[in-house]
C-alpha cells in the first residue's frame, strides 16, 4: 500500500480515500497498524483543526433526527461535517453500517457530509484507539466539525469525551416521575445539555425537564475549562429546527473562550499526551499476550486474584519476576 | 525481615506490627516489594472481611469530626474501625502525621481504633496502590470497618470508590445562592450522600441541602448495585450525634443487599481483576524506566506528542519497535 499517496489524497479531501484511511487504521493487524502509525504522522502534518463534538444521548431520545438536522443546519453555514459513530456494543449486533446510513438519509446524500458506523470491534480500549485515530484523518481532510456520536454504554462517553473539545448531553422531555435516568458520571463531561423533542405538546415538558437539569447543574462545581454561564442547559427541537442556532452559538461561545484562554491547547495535549501512554500501556500488554506461555500464566492468574485466592499484588509480581528471568 | 512472624503478628492484632506492615507496604523499594507481596498473600488466608467505607467531603465540612463522631459511635457498638486517609496532595504538605492525630484526638486514643495518616508519595498511582494494601492489612489484622477517608482532590475519589464497598460522600448545608460546588462525577460513585451540621441554626438549610441533592440523585440512572430508594441523601451532625444511627442503619442494609444480590462478592472480584491489571501496567512501565536510554526516549517522545508534532500511535509505534530491537 502506498502510504504517502493515501496521505495525499485524505489530505485533498478524497471521501473514497478517507474511507480507506479508516479502514486501515480500524484493522488490528501489526503490519496495519505500523502503515497507520505512518499514515497519522503524514496527515499530521497539514496542522488542519476540527471542532470535535462529542454526543451522547439515552435511547429513544432522537439522537439521529437531531444529528441529521444539526447536520444539515452546519452545512448550510458553509461547513463540512463529518459523523462518526463510536458503538463499543456494535459487534455484538454485527455493525451498524446500514442503520447508520438509513437513518441519517439527508446528511448521507450531502458532499460537504461523511457518515461513518462504528468499527465492530469487541474490545473497548480498541474501539477507542481506532475512533480516535478516525477522528483525526476526518480532522486532515479538511472537515469544520466532527461529530462523534456515542450510546450510553459502559465507559463510551468517557472516551469520546477524551478525544473531543466539546461534550453535548442529549436528553428527551420528561416530566415529574418519569426519570431521565441519565448515567451517572455523564453530567461530570456535559459541556451542554440539549433538551430535544421541545416542539408540539412536549414543549411545556422540555422547559420543566431544561430547568431540572439547570438546578442540577448549579449543584456542581464549576470547572476552570468553563467560562460564565457553562454548562448550560438548552432547549432543541429537531423536527422543527428551533433551538440548533442558539445550541450552536452555545458551542462556539464556549468554544472560542476555551481558545482564548489557553484550554483548548491545554486539552488537546493532554489528550494527546494521555493517548500516547495508553498507546504503550496496550503494546506492552500485547507484546506480553504474543507469548503463549506468559498469556495463559496471567489468565491462570487473574483467576485466582478474582477468586481471593492471591493478592493483586502477589500475581504482578509473579508474573513480573517470570519476564525478569 | 521475618515475613512469616510479622504477618502472624499483624492477624494476631498487634497494632504495632500491623503498622510496620503498612510501612513496609508503603515502600518503593523493589525488595521491600517483593516482600509485600509474600506478607499480603500470607495474610490473605484469614479470609476476613470488614466492611470498607470510602468517604470524601468537601474541605470546611467538618470531616475529621465526623469521622470522629461516627468512629465512636461504631465502637461502642463493639466494632474495631481503622481510618486510613488518602491525600494524593500530602507530599507536598510533607504529610499530615501529626495532624490525622490530633484532629481525631479521641478516637485516637481508643484501643479498638487505628488511625493512619496517608502515604506521602508524589505519585497518585503509588498512593493507590499502597493504600489499598493497607486497607487489605486492616481487613486481615481484624477490624470490622475500614474508612478510607479522601480529599476532593483529582482522581483520588475514584480511587477510593476502586478499593471501597460503600462510598460516602460528606457535604455542608448550604442554602441558594451558596452553592456545594460537588465535584462533577462524585455523585456517580456516592452511595450515600450525608449533609453534615444538621444542627443548631444550620438545621433548616441541612434540610434544604439534603431535598436538594434527593432531586439531583433521582435525575441519575438506578444503577443496579442499588437496592429501592438508593442512593439516598441524610442528614447527620458530628455535634450532637443525630442521624449517625440511621446513617449506619442505610450503610447495613445497602452492604447487605449486596451481599445478598451476589454485588458484593462481584464488587470484589472486579477491584482485585483491575488492581492486578494495573500492577501489572505498572510494573511493566517500571521495568522499561530502569533503562535510561528508553527513559530517555519516552520523554522526548511525550513532548514531541504534546507539541502536536507526532501522532499518539506513531510515538508508542516508536518506542514499541525499540524494544523489539
Amino acid at each position: 500500500m502506498d502510504i504517502d499517496d493515501l496521505a495525499k489524497r485524505v489530505v485533498a479531501g478524497e471521501r473514497r480515500a478517507l474511507a480507506r484511511a479508516i479502514t486501515l487504521v480500524e484493522s488490528g493487524r501489526a503490519d496495519h497498524r505500523a502503515n497507520a502509525a505512518r499514515l497519522l504522522d503524514a496527515v499530521g502534518a497539514t496542522g488542519r483543526e476540527a471542532l470535535r463534538i462529542g454526543l451522547s444521548g439515552t435511547p429513544g431520545v432522537g439522537k439521529s433526527t437531531f444529528i441529521e438536522a444539526f447536520g444539515m443546519f452546519l452545512i448550510k453555514q458553509g461547513l463540512k461535517v463529518a459523523v462518526l459513530a463510536v458503538d463499543p456494543s456494535s459487534a455484538r449486533s454485527g455493525g451498524s453500517i446500514l442503520g447508520d446510513k438509513t437513518r441519517m438519509e439527508r446528511l448521507s446524500r450531502e458532499t460537504s457530509a461523511f457518515i461513518r458506523p462504528s468499527p465492530s470491534q469487541t474490545q473497548l480500549g480498541g474501539v477507542a484507539r481506532r475512533s480516535r485515530e478516525a477522528v483525526a484523518l476526518c480532522e486532515a481532510a479538511g472537515f469544520d466539525v466532527v461529530l462523534i456520536e456515542t450510546v450510553g454504554v459502559g465507559q463510551s462517553e468517557t472516551m469520546v469525551a477524551g478525544m473531543a473539545d466539546l461534550f453535548l448531553l442529549l436528553l428527551a422531555p420528561a416530566g415529574g416521575d418519569e426519570l431521565q435516568g441519565v448515567k451517572r458520571g455523564i453530567m461530570e463531561m456535559a459541556d451542554l445539555i440539549l433538551v430535544n423533542k421541545a416542539d408540539g405538546e412536549l414543549r411545556d415538558t422540555a422547559q420543566r425537564t431544561r430547568a431540572d437539569y439547570s438546578g442540577a447543574l448549579r449543584l456542581l462545581r464549576k470547572r476552570p475549562q468553563d467560562p460564565e454561564g457553562f454548562p448550560k442547559a438548552l432547549l432543541v427541537s429537531a423536527l422543527t429546527q428551533d433551538g440548533l442556532p442558539e445550541a450552536w452559538d452555545a458551542m462556539r461561545e464556549l468554544a472560542e473562550w476555551r481558545r482564548e484562554q489557553g484550554h483548548w491547547a491545554a486539552n488537546r495535549a493532554a489528550q494527546a499526551r494521555h493517548w500516547f501512554a495508553e498507546e504503550l500501556r496496550a503494546g506492552l500488554i500485547a507484546r506480553l499476550e504474543r507469548d503463549p506461555k506468559i498469556r495463559a500464566m496471567a489468565e491462570r492468574l487473574d483467576a485466582r486474584v478474582a477468586a481471593g485466592e492471591m493478592s493483586p499484588t502477589a500475581a504482578a509480581e509473579h508474573l513480573l519476576a517470570t519476564l525478569d528471568e
